[in-house]
Order: C-alpha cells, then structure tokens, then sequence
C-alpha cells in the first residue's frame, strides 16, 4: 500500500509535469540528464554501444587572427574558433514527442568529450572555454570553442622579413587510437581558407595566404593515431623593417662609397668611415634582438648586414694602408731632400720643384691627393 | 501512520520557520534553491518554459579605466563594469507573502548564465568575478561584474602618435544563435558615454571620447548569432612622444641644416654631420621599440624619421662631393703651380698671387671657403 | 518500536559523545557544520534573521609592504593584511557549555563571505587565501587574510622623482548595497598608520607616509553602495635618481659650458659639443624608459633634460655661426692681404704685422682667438 | 528480523575481508577514511581531542636551490623542500591488528592541514603540491612538498657585487594563534645547513652560506602567533660582474689618466677624454638595468662609477682651462711679438729665441707642451 | 517479499544489460567503476592488495621538442611526451566475458595515480593534461601526457657558444619511499635516444644528441626513493653567434691592428682606436645580456672580448705614450734649436739638417714616422 501511493505520487508529478512538454526540463528527464546526479553512461566513455565502433569527431578550424608571431621564441599566437561533432549513441529522441525540440545546449560537464589536444601547443590555452555543449535529436553533440593558441611554429628565417612562413595546428586525441577516434576534418582546404579569410577581421604584421586541412595517421609501434594538420600559410608585411631597417643600412653603405671620395689625407676620412660603421654595429643589434639564433643556415639579412659591415671594414683598412704607403712615400723623398739639402748650396728652390714633380706621380699611383699633408719640402 | 506522523513532522517545522517569515531561508525553501542539493530546473538550460521562447538579455558595459594599450601587442587594456540581467521564468514570489523581500542575492553557481564571449578577448580575466548574482520578484537575474579585459585592437599607427584609435568590445553568445537568446542593449550610445565618462577617473595615456553601443546580428550559413559591438573611441595624449621623439629629431635637424655654416674644408664638417646622423638613428632605434611591424601603410612619424634621415643624408653626400670638387680644383693649379715655378726665375711671388685670384673666384662659385687647406702655393 | 530504538540509539551515541564535550566536534554538531553536507543557512545567503538587517562589515587593511610601484604601468603592488568580521546571526554557543571553548576555526567554504572587491585591482591577488575562519561564541565571524594587490595608481610624474604619491584601495562589495552590507573601518587613520608603520620592515624604493581610511558612499541612481577608501601615501627615495640621472646630466651641461672656452677655431669645438649631446641624448632614452607616456603636463624632469638639451642645440648653432662669421671675416682681409701682396715689394713682413694687428681686434669682438688656424698670411 | 539479517550481512562481509587483512583498505575501513564520503572529524578542525591542546606542528624546510634573485625586483626565488609533521589525536592503530602496516598515504583533501604561510611569498607556488600525505600508526602526519618560492627580500645593494645577503622565509599559521598551533623547528640551524648544502647541487650565481632557524612570537594586541623564521644567508658570485663592468670602467679610468699624455694643444686630446666619458655613460646605463632605485644609501658602485666619472669630468674641465690659458697666453706674446716685429729690424730671430725661452717656463707651470701649435712666431 | 522483489528488479536489469554486452557500461559494472560515486578502493591508495607488495611503475619520457634554453634564467624548456604504467591488482577482467574488450580509456580521477615529481621543474605545466587513462583486462594501467616542462639546469657558459650542454630530468615520488613505488625505466638509453630523435621533428637552436635514462636511488637517512634520471645531451648551433658576435670583435681586432699603419702624429689615430674601443664596449653589452652572471670560471668568450678589449687599451696606451716621448723628444731639439741659434750665425739651414738626421734614426726606434708634426725646424 505504501508502495502504490508512492507510484501514485510519481504518476501525479509525471501527469504534472505533461502539460510543461515544450520545456528543456521534460526532455532531460527523459534522456536522465541531471546535474546534481551526473549519468555515468554518458561521461564515462566514448559514447558508442559496441565497443568496437569507431567514434567518428568532426573537426573544423577556423583562423580568426593571427594575432602575433614571435621569430625569437619561435611561437604563433593564434585565435581559432574549434568546431567538434561527434555523434553520441545513448542519445536520441523524437522532436515530436518534445514540442518540436531539435536541439538542446547542456552544460559540457555532463557528457564525454573527446580529449583533443594539440601537438604544437606550447601554453595553456588563455580564454575561458564555453561551459555549455549542444546535442541534436539525432545524437549529434556539437562542441565550439574561442581559443587563443600560443604554438610552437619552426620559422623559416633564411628570407627574413620576406618570405612564406608555413605553421602546423596538428589536432589528435592523446589517448585514443584511430580504431577509438577518428577524427575527420569537417570541411576541406579550400572551404577553411575561404572561411577564414572571411572572418580575419584584424589582419596585424601577418597576411594569411591559406589553411590546408591534411588528414593522417601517426604510427608508433602498434599504437596508431588519428590526425589532423591544420597548416597556416602566411606572410609577413616587410614594409616598416625595409624602411626601418634595410633602408638605413643601406644609407650608411652610401656613406662608405662616398667617403672614397674624401681626401686620404687628414684624419677626417678614417674617423667618418669608422663612424659610419659603429652606426652600422648599433643597427645589428636590433637584428640580434629580432632575430632567433636557431638557424642552421645564415639568414639572408645577416649575409647582407655582415657582407656590408665586412665591405665597411676591408674599405677601411684599405684607406689605412693607403695612407701608410703615402706617408712611407712621402717619408723616404723627405730622407732624400735632408741628404740633397746637404749638397746644396742656395739651389733650395730648384731642388724641391724636382721633387714636387717626382711626388705628384706618385700619388696620381696610388689615387690619392696629400694637400693637406704640410710635407716640409713642398713649400 | 508513520506517514501521517512524518506530514505532521514536516507541518511543524514549516509551522516552526513560519515565524521566521522574513529571514531569506524562507524563500529559498519556497524557491527550492539549496547549495548542497543543486536544482537542475535552475542549472541546466535556459530558464525559459517553452523552448521556443526567445531570452532577451540584457547588457550594459561602462568602461572603467583605460588601463594600457600596447601598440607593439596590439592590446587593449581596460576595466570595465559589466551588468547583465535576463528573465527567469521559473522563479517568481510575491514580496508580500515574504515579509516585504524584493530581492535575494544567492551564489552565482545555483542559476543558469548566459555564456558570453567577447571576440576580441585574448586573454582570460584576472580579476576574481563576483561570487554571487541577484534574483528579483519577478524573476529577473542581476549579474554585476568588475573584469580587467585583454582584447586585440588593430590600432592605426598611420598617425601616431596623433590620431584616434576605435577598439572593439563584441559581446556574443558562444553556443547560443539568435533565437535562444537574444543580447540587447541596456542604454544606448549616448548614456554608455555618459556614464562611462563620470566613471573614468583614471586617465591615463589614453582620453577617453566616446563609447557606442550597435546592436547586430553575426550570420554564419544558418547559425545567426546575437552580437553587441561596444565601440570605444580614445585619443592619445601626444605632448610627450612631440617632447622626447619629435622634438629632439626636429633639434638634430638644425644642427644639420646650421652645418652648411661650417667649413667644408677641414674634417670638423664632416664629423659633424655623421655624428649628427648617428644620433637621429639613436632616436630611430626607440621608434623601432614604440611602433609595430604591422603596418601595411608607412606610419607618418616614420616617414618624419626616414625623411630627415635621408635629408641627412643627401646633404652629407653633398658636402663629400664639394670637399672632392674642391681638392681636385685645388690639385690641379698646384701642378700648374709645379710647371710654372720650373719656368719661374724670381717672379715666385707675383705668380703666387694670381692663382690666388683664380682660385678665389673658384671656390665661390663652390660656396665654400678653403681658408684652412695649407695649399702649398698659399704663401 | 523500531524508532524507539533508533532514539535510544541516538541517545547512546550523545551519551558517549558527552564525555569528549570539550572537543571542536561537539560544537560543529550543535552548529550543524559539517563539511560533508554543508548547511545552506550559513552559505546561501546573508546571514542575517531578517532580511532588512543591515549586515555590518568591520574591515581593517595594513599596509606589510610597498613591494613595487611601476611608473609606466601606473600600478601599485603591495603586500597588505586585511581582515574582515561581520556578526552571523544564526552562529551563537554558550562557551560554558562547550568546555569554555571561545572561538572555533572551521573551513572558510562552509560559511557566507562578503564579496568585497577593490576597485583599483587589476589582477587576481597571486598568494593563496587562508583556508580557514574564525567563529566567537557570540557569532562574530572573523577573516584574515595575506594578499599581494596589483592595483591601479595614477601616479604623478610631473615631480618626478620628488613628490609624494597618492593611491587608493577601494573596498566595495560587488552586488550588496549600503542597506544590504554596510562597510565600517575597523580603526581610524591615525591607528592604521601607526599600525602600518609598525609592521612595514622592509621599505624598498618607497617611503611609507601615511594611511587614510575613509568611510563615503558610492551612488548610482538607486543603487548606493559602502565604500571604504583606503588612502596610502607614499614618497620615493630619489637619491639614486640624483646620482645616477640628474647628476650626469649636469656634468654634461658643465662640459657644455666649459666649451666655450675652447677656441672656436679648429673642429675640435665642434666635435665636443656633439658629442656631450649625444651623451645628453643616450641619458633621454633612459628617460623614456622610467617615465610613462601619460601626462598631460610635462613633468619637470623632462623639462630639465629637454631644456639643457635645447641649450646645448642653442651654443653648438652659436659656435657654428660665430665660426661662420670668423672665417668670411678672415675671408676678406685674405683677399685684401692678395690685393696688398700685388702692391707690395719686399716689404712683406711689415705688411703682416699690421693685417694681425687689424684681425686681433677682430677677434676680439668675437671672443674667440684664432692661433691655431694656420691662415697662410699669418707666417 | 530485516535488521538482523542486515547486521548479519555486514558481518559477512567484515569476515570476507577479513582475509585481505594485510589490504590499505581494511585500515581505511578501520580509520573511517573515505573519499566519497568524507569524514568530519578529521576535515573540519584541528586533530586535537581537548579544545585547549596546543598542536605542535614541526618543519623542517631545506633549500634545495637558489634559482633567482633579482635585485630590480626584490625577490628571491628558491626551490625547497618542505617537511610537516604533527600528531593527528584521532588517528592511531596498532600495526600489528593490520599486517604489520605501519604507514599509510591517503589523499591529502581527507585531513586538515595547518594554513602555513610564508610572511615574504610575493606568488602564489607555481609547482604543484603533492596530491597525498602519510599517516603514522601512532597519528603523526607527516607531509613533503617541494615548493619554487617567490619571496620578497630586502637586498643589501650597498657593497654590490660583494657583500652577503640575507633573506628570510618567515612560516606561520594564517589564524591560529601560538595556543593552537605552535610552530617546532623540526631540526636546528646547524643541520639545515648541512642538509642544504649536501641537496644543493645546482650553485647558480649565489653561493649558499647557511641556513639559520630561529623560532620567535609575533604579537599583535592579545593575538600571539608561532613564527619560524628560515634565514639563509648568501654571497653573490662577483667574478663576472668584476670582469664585464668594474675592470672595463678601470680601462677607461687608465685611458683618462693616459690622456694627460697627450699634447694639450690639437683637438685629439679634448675628442679622446669626451669619448672615453660617453663609453662611461654607456657603462653606467647597464648599472642602472641591474641595480634597484631603492636605497638610501648610495651603493659603492654606483660611487665608484659616478667618482670616476666625476674625476674624468675635471680632467676634461682642467684641459679645456689649460688650453684656454695657453692660447691667451701665446695670443699676448703674439701681440707682443707684433709689436716687436715692429721695431725690429733683421734682429727677428734673437728676439724668437728669447720668446721662446720665455714661453718654454710658462708651458712647464701648465705641465704641457705645445710643439703642435704652429705658433707663428715659432719658426 | 520486498527484499525480493528487490533482488528480482536486481536480476531484470542485469538480465536487460546483458544483451549489450559488448558496451563499456557492462564493464564499468563489473568493475564497479562510476564517476557519480566513486570507488575508494581505486582512488585511496596504492592499488596493491597486500601493503608490502612494491608497486612498479614503468616510465618512457620522449624529448619532442627542445622549445627553448634561455642562459641568463638558466631554464630548460621542453615538451615531453610522458608514458607511465604501472599494475592495479584490484582491477582485473576476462576479455571473453566483454565480448573481446581488451582495454577501456576511463576518466583520470577514478583511480590513484602516483604522484610523481621531476625535481629540476621550477613551473607547473603551462599544458592541460589527459583527461583520460587506459586500463588494460590485466589491470595495466597506462597514462600518457604531453608537457612543457620548464626545469632548472645548470649551464655550462665556459665555452659558449660552443660545448655540449647538460640538462636532468630526475623523476620521483614526492612521498612514496623505493619500497612502495620503485621507478622503472620502460625502454633504455638507445632506444629512448633512437625514439627522441624520431619524434623531434622541430629543431630549433638546439641540436638533440642524446638521452640516458638512468635508474638510482636518492638516499635520505632512511627514507630511500626511487629516482630515474633522463639526461638530456645537446648542442648549439653557433653559427649566428659567430657571426653576430664573434666575427664583428674580430673586425674590430683587425681594424685595431691596422690602426699600427696610421701615423702616430695627428689626432686621428687616437680617435680612430678610442672610436674601436667604443664600438667593442657595445658589443661587450650584448654579452651580458646574453650571458649569466652565474659563473664561478670565467667563459672563455668573455676571455675573448676582455682580451681584445684589454689588448685595444694597450696598444691605445702604447700610442699615446709614443706620441708624448715623440713630442718630448721633439721639444728637446727645440730647445737645443734655440741654444743653437744662440751661438749660430748664418749657418742655420745646415744645423737643422743635422738635426734631422739624429731625429730621422730616433723615429725609426719608436717605429713611427712624424711627417706630419709640423716640427717648427723641418722646414
């Protein structure tokens, strides 16, 4: 008796409840979904009846900026819409029954989801993830997700700043094999990058060129993985470090060649060239601070900054060698005027024109004009 | 019996607590809410009876501060006061059979939230939320939050450091589209401004102008999504990048202009001008810290900065041009001044001279006087 | 029956139970605390017995440390003590019958906490809470509390490094208003300085000055909330700044001045006043780096640094104008000596004498004097 | 009968299990310790039977390495070991009823912990904390931690790089008083030296002296607290700071000095003596990056820099005066040697010679020789 | 009767499950494994069923990716792939009896997991563990994760950029001793090396040579621990070291040599090697950014620079010293010039020859020529 008031009771609260069909609460009585008491059927596993089925997860990947791109840290900072689906077996349930209802959003702590991870990931993902899940009547769960990614991304540093930079986001389950969790990608190459290139609002340094969707499977031992490689092409804006950077170099080169033109002699020469090249020291160290010291191969710019910091200093030895050989020239001539005026009589003038001529041979050799020199003789 | 014993148990404590009419206790019994026993009718679903019935929430966004904003990051850093306050259909009381208790403040964990994002954020918020939200009598859910916001702003460098820079603070649903639940904002462009501007005591860098609220819609294939776009617009304050950036280039370019005054003769000049040059490029290194690379336009400062580099330049190359004519123009009279004094006898004196007159009208003609050069022939 | 025995049962376990009367647990069941199945009364809400009672939070903030205060982030971090009580009216024992037990310490998740926020902070305090609270006898609740704040501080720069600082930390509750939870300071200013001054051991780059509480009201149309305003003010140490700033620069001006002495002939001049303003420079761009960019005043040392450096802009133009003026000066009597040297016949020497007789004077008017340019007529 | 036949049941049971007595899960039965439904008793307060015992809790803290410490900052960051004990009252077993099991690990959320603090942590550990701890069949729990500790400690910069530092790590409970929990020094001084140095394999740039325990009161009004306060004491690695920034300012010391060397007269000496003090300012850049802004006395580093610099700067000053002299004093004789020139008639080289023996004395006062002047009368 | 009809309800639902019994479910069952209330026996304790028995934990670490090594932090970051195993003894099923299932993937927190520490790490991972572990019908229990590890290793900076770095990962329990979880190494240095070097398919600045895993013991009184130590071997690429860095001091080297060829007369060598000077003192403050100030040796690449640096102050001391002897020496023939004159008559021109000689032989001495002195004599 006390039994059968108890289901009474129950009927009545069912019989209660009918009228309220339309409300989300009357379908997750029926599909026994319950916060308070969480199901174990659903959170527990993947969600198929035959352990042997294959869960299929749809993946999707939109890029929505590129918001940074550190070449010394060798990172990409990323913010991507992730799209997952995957269809749960335990639940179904008809629309009609439930006043039309075709999908409900349920807190994602109630179901099992697939443990996603990302090979290249280098920090934990920043913005808060979405707390709720969508399920469909047919049993598809949906899962989307704002995430800003910070991944590790080898850079190609041989054309810097020019030059395509080409960055993996391989997604896989960390411990599912490919018989548990096969992941699919959702929708092709060309639609990702169409789509993408729709939704990057804010292009920063980086213009995306494209996203290629690549489905594999990673083999190790007897333990194969499904994977999906989402790979960003993009380029960099070189505009500001030409002007900034490649632009004034080449300015301090202009200055080198110049100077040729400054006469040898004077100390002028040597402390402007010498100048111009300290300035040229302080620019490589910007390119120090730009750029990352894991390269196999020298990158271009550094070819470029040493090959004209090297051309810099070979011209400059060249002027010092230059003037050494005048000043040894000019020594000897003066040797021989002391030896000469010792012959002399009062021929003084006569003897240093000899020599005048001598001299100016001698330098029209070596290219160079010693005006300013106050050699003793040419007076 | 024992049924009947147990009723009269429950009839006594209710009778019990009856006196207690005005403690919040009461109403949460009747509200069936209980922090150790969760009610999944608040905590699993939106809080609406028929599942088609749209949620309107409501969203109202004062900018607190305008913390920082990093160019080189590209990040805006603000603090802001978010209230958001939407329908509960399920819960409602009479104040009156409740001891006059308009509103109750309970943990924020017991209720159903709506799950916004906003599609600029980039980084989680590092302030602590409030741990407690507010239910009227009528229903309606009251959410107040203090939040350090993180957020990609793609800033116009063109005119730095003058120039107004828009940020965008959109406001979406993650999982929810259009129909389920619907943002609406709680006052319009001119009160957000209003308001935020009697809030903003603390102005930093930036000058806060104005803040606009649009209502939109985000449309992706069939999934329409609700979005409030706060648009805040600030002017930075430039007088000191005019006082430590522009000012002192625009000092450096004087000196450059002031060098025409020295003479070209002499290394003095040419030191000059290069250590001139050099610290202008000093100063270019601090824009290369200040600025981002992301420009796709030359920033103006930029061009201000190249400019007068270049101008420094082409005037140095200038004044090496003019020291070569010169020299050469020099050295050739000097072996004229060779060949004559062979032919010379005594008339040294009076050949001396009218080079000299020569000479004079040649170096005007160059704009330059070579007072210092020694010229062998000057005696 | 079988309830009776269950009574009898009940009874037995508190018979024994009396013996250990003066152990915490025989308290946390006359409470009804338990952590297992935490009491909603003490949890869910204010805990006041009517809802129109004004909950009285007496707050107390000490001020450990001033561990840093970053000029361009305009941030304040310190490390403070603050502790918080409030009356639970549902919380009272006769200590007496409790062995004399006073006070318990029970963990802080079984009971209400007000939600007080700091306005100013801008990141999560990043030390952990104390897990535990206190509970008198008569139903104080007490809560203490070690936290680093990271708040905002409008800093005044325009003394810079002289001055004195003003911060606040505003304590609010999120969501409560001044009916609801009304915040009273623990102890007045002058007490919380002393106490401040006490514990504060370790004064770094900052000199604690004195602590302010003040007790206002914040308004927002209906919604009035207690504020609780501490003030904190504080002096830098700026001797440092001195040596290592201030001091150079004026050693710069010094040599700027000791300049003038050098004779305007020669480069040498020219390249020494170059060269102290690009030391003068190099000292600016520590500037940039200590001050941030916010003023909309200019702050006196910048003034200082802006002002030597116009200057010394102002001396090298004079330097470079006189030198101008010196050398067309020496330009003329040149070609005047020319035109004489035609003129004359042997007597070169006495000529001579009387152009440096006449260019003497000269000089003199300039203020400057020659003897090192070689002019070829002064032989 | 229902009840029998469940007291029966659970007999059954006990006697099954009665065989895996040597099981951890016959003990946790014993102890009442479960993870799915947590026991009071142990969660909720100190493990003391009588509310007056004071708990004595022992540590024992070693430092396994100095991994940083930033002057700029402040902060000292360490990895320690941490060790607790203390003596649980409800826990006890004889080891023999249990298979000789004479320890257990359990979870650590199972049983209350003291609420340590250190007084100086700046950050919250950034390791994670171990997830179990160990019971003792006689009660005492024992927990290990290893810890990366962010303190702040007040830097002794005056004798930077030398001198030692002393920073402390200060453990005490958050709200007990010294009557509830009683802090033990869990080993003395001298052996936490010892161990110290035996773990600390990896001697970054401080070389770890000792470690220094001392147990003292905190009294605050009648709120007494147990405090032990961890002293270590370290000394700086100073070679690399000698090497990079003291022996290059000496080298420019020796330069400045070797410059007295040099001929007063020509702009070399005047250009060398203000590059040598611009390296300096370059140098003492960096002392500003390492050292902190926050003492009150001046370091003697800064000291030494700031002397050297004061030193080079009258060096400089003292050359510009001598060479202003000397050019006053050889523009007088010049004058004077006009004149003379004036009455002279073939007698100019007598009266030279004169000059010259005359202006010889006059350089030896200066203790500088003039050979490069070009004096015009010198020749 | 209601117990039975109970134990028939029982039986219906067991005889229902049974159909799928090829589900997890069925398993979970069996295994009485259920999120909603977990299982004590899995979580609580090591999983064995007689407490001496030693529990065996199998561990594979595989190097991914060397992300970063920064010098200065000394810190190691990497990102490991971590496989540990070890054997529930509670946990054990019959593949047959679950139709074929071999192994399920069951949420982490439902059994005990060691609590294994690396001891080196000084930062929690920035990486979201599995959720997930595999048990296999033995009771294997596996888990793998993917981690950033940011660990403390000391570098050896004596022969940066070259040398072969050393970096530990020494895992261990925090709590348990060798008898209760002994540490096995899964796979043994070759083959972890051959793995490692698979999967690194990201070579940054570092290039991968090897890794022993080693297995020892960690004595401490007598607690003994299990300790398996994974020694990491690797190289820097020094290629843009080199030629950032090392080549450009070499540059200045050979300038500084060729600065032997300038005449020691005049300023310009003396600005010309102070200039070098200056620009190698820029270059020295690369090194301490790079470089940590942690050595007790000093690195042979500060030798390098020092050196060269200290060579540049000899030579540039060895200049101004030949420079004054020479200007001495000039000045004594001065003197003696004018002692001469005194006595001479007409005979000046020869005297001066003489003394050129003489002079001519001193010069060659000190190896340099002074042709450009101006000595009032060489006329």
């Amino acid at each position: 008796m006390m039994l059968a008031s108890f289901f009474l009771l129950l009927l009545t609260i069912d019989g209660a409840s009918s009228e309220d069909n339309c409300s989300y609460q009357h379908l997750f009585n029926y599909l026994n979904l319950s916060l308070s008491s969480k199901n174990d059927l659903y959170t527990m596993s993947r969600p198929v009846k035959h352990h042997n089925t294959t869960l299929k997860v749809y993946l999707e990947v939109l890029i929505y900026a590129i918001l940074d791109m550190k070449e010394t840290d060798q990172t990409l900072i990323s913010y991507v819409w992730i799209y997952m689906s995957w269809k749960n077996e335990h639940i179904t349930w008809n629309p009609n029954d439930f006043c039309g209802l075709k999908h409900i959003d349920i807190p994602a702590e109630l179901l099992w989801k697939p443990d996603l991870t990302i090979e290249e990931m280098t920090e934990q993902d920043k913005t808060p993830s979405s707390p709720y899940l969508t399920i469909n009547s047919d049993g598809t769960v949906e899962r989307m997700d704002y995430k800003v990614l910070v991944s590790a991304c080898r850079m190609q540093v041989h054309k810097f700043p020019f030059g395509i930079q080409t960055c993996n986001l391989s997604f896989k389950s960390v411990i599912y094999n490919v018989e548990e969790v096969n992941l699919q990608p959702h929708s092709d190459s060309s639609v990702a990058t169409k789509s993408s290139r729709v939704l990057m609002q804010t292009q920063y340094e980086w213009v995306f060129i494209s996203e290629t969707v690549t489905k594999t499977t990673f083999d190790r031992k007897n333990f194969n993985q499904s994977l999906i490689v989402h790979t960003i092409k993009m380029k960099r804006r070189p505009i500001l470090y030409i002007v900034n950077f490649l632009l004034p170099i080449l300015f301090f080169l202009c200055l080198d060649l110049a100077s040729f033109l400054i006469s040898d002699s004077g100390g002028e020469k040597l402390s402007f060239k010498v100048t111009v090249m300290l300035a040229v020291t302080v620019m490589q160290l910007i390119l120090i601070e730009i750029l990352p010291f894991s390269s196999d191969r020298i990158p271009l710019i550094v070819v470029y900054c040493i090959g004209i910091f090297g051309f810099m200093l070979l011209s400059l030895l060249e002027t010092i060698v230059v003037m050494y050989l005048m000043e040894k020239d000019s020594a000897s001539p003066d040797e021989a005027d002391g030896d000469q005026s010792l012959s002399e009589d009062c021929g003084d003038k006569q003897g240093k024109v000899n020599f005048n001529n001598f001299y100016r041979g001698d330098i029209n050799i070596l290219q160079a004009s010693g005006s300013q020199l106050n050699f003793p003789w040419v007076r």
